[in-house]
């Protein structure tokens, strides 16, 4: 582990296009079940026995659960930067591509889609990553659209 | 407590415009906390002196735990009936339209936007519905389409 300061990533130091590897996330069968019982009880996310019987034939982590996901690994830059992110404003566009199983390892990348000036804040400026999960065998399972307000350097 | 059998409700059952008062949901401090936590460890979620000199100054509950409160309340509507969910395809314009403080309570509303039969599954139908949180002022604090395959009636 590394015990550097972390380097803050701001607005102004994006590229239009730039693609960037994010963080990796393994999904048990435990915490299917344990997010699923709080926030999506339905019996194919929850319900082992439910689950073979259903379309899926297995236990499936919830769309609550997916994003989360994708939350945690996307402001996990391979490159270890920190984003100043100021306020999440919305997401678009989010597509379940394909089921995700219990030990399924998703991999998150992105791209810096759209960037512009804040109308009412000079000190930020708003971002839109177009990011992906994908599981280990690169397929996609997950795709969204993510715009954000970040911190201009001052 | 009722001790009824829950009617389950079909794709055939919808009908178009309908609006559907369903669950309620109120977020405690700990619970803003204990989820940021783990899926989106930014400071104004987690802690609250940088939560009080931030933009919001507050803790305000993180994207991931609003989207997994919708997902829960937009299940349990006040009819009471189960939805014969089959999968979530997914989901466009989700708006955070004001952050959630510690203490609010939120109520889902939910539209029946948009019906259409399934190409690939004769047995299924496809709803959108365009649902809404709003806290206990009556201001909306997020809003969302959500796509998903219900089952049809045999």
């Amino acid at each position: 582990m590394s015990t550097e300061e972390p380097v803050p990533l701001y607005y102004d130091d994006l590229v239009l296009g730039d693609e960037h590897v994010a963080g990796t996330y393994t999904v048990t069968r435990e915490a299917i079940i344990d997010f699923a019982s709080e926030w999506d009880p339905q019996p194919f996310h929850i319900d082992e026995a439910a689950a073979q019987a259903s379309f899926f034939g297995g236990l499936t982590a919830c769309s609550a659960h997916i994003f989360s996901i994708f939350c945690i690994t996307s402001q996990r830059w391979e490159s270890g930067v920190v984003q100043m992110a100021v306020a999440g404003l919305g997401f678009d566009e989010m597509r379940m591509l394909r089921p995700v199983y219990a030990g399924d390892t998703l991999s998150c990348f992105t791209i810096v889609h759209a960037l512009r000036e804040s109308g009412s804040r000079p000190d930020c400026g708003i971002v839109t990553y177009r990011s992906e999960l994908r599981n280990q065998r690169g397929e996609a399972v997950f795709s969204i659209l993510a715009t954000s307000m970040m911190a201009r350097r001052q």
